[in-house]
């Protein structure tokens, strides 16, 4: 059995169905509205619309005739969650680097070259956002 | 050919590739060191570390011998910078649930019941991050 998580990454590996999600930002829409811009069949546009709400990247209305689709932002949001300590580590390196880059200005400016610690700048606890 | 973001969501899409990230978190490391938790062989922790950096997602040491790997946090950046418009989707959806519950309790305090029109609360533009 798959996890939800990787399901949700396997959807998104598409760049039809990223497409299709976009378009779904500016509102509910129907099958055959979305598959207009991307020429492709109703078929075709109904199975990445399968596998986006497998994933629950999208709910479908339930009336019959008219099954608009919406994005269900609930997956991408634990994307976002797992990236989180992630986020923490490239802020890091780029505080990190700024420093360095900082350093490198300020001893340019004076003339002074730089020192071994400040070639291996230290690890930083603090994150960027938040 | 896939696109680079299409590689990077699709080497994500496996548990054991994202414990293998995770492990990268706390320092760069052997082959042998990363396999143990896994309880894996060695040319199937290798497979996966292919898949890993070929979508960008790992570097790795160009000693014959030791070739540590290491995190390479950009790729898992671009998937960041790919959620940055769903995060405001999310945010601003999160904001008018708030408002609407807000109201509700201040409703049921005044013994009002809620109108049409805050059951139904607009869109607002701004989001909660940034």
């Amino acid at each position: 059995m798959t996890d939800r998580l990787s399901m949700t990454f396997a959807a998104l590996a598409d760049p039809t169905r990223r497409a299709i999600l976009a378009r779904l930002l500016t509102g509910e829409t129907t099958v055959s509205d979305l598959a207009k811009p991307f020429d492709m069949s109703g078929p075709a546009i109904s199975k990445h619309l399968k596998v986006l709400e497998h994933a629950g990247l999208i709910t479908r209305g339930r009336e019959a005739q008219w099954r608009p689709c919406r994005i269900e932002p609930r997956a991408l949001k634990n994307v976002d969650d797992w990236l989180e300590r992630y986020r923490q580590f490239w802020e890091e390196r780029l505080d990190r680097l700024e420093d360095f880059l900082n350093e490198l200005q300020a001893e340019s400016a004076t003339g002074r070259r730089p020192t071994k610690a400040s070639r291996h700048p230290k690890e930083k606890s603090h994150g960027r956002k938040k």
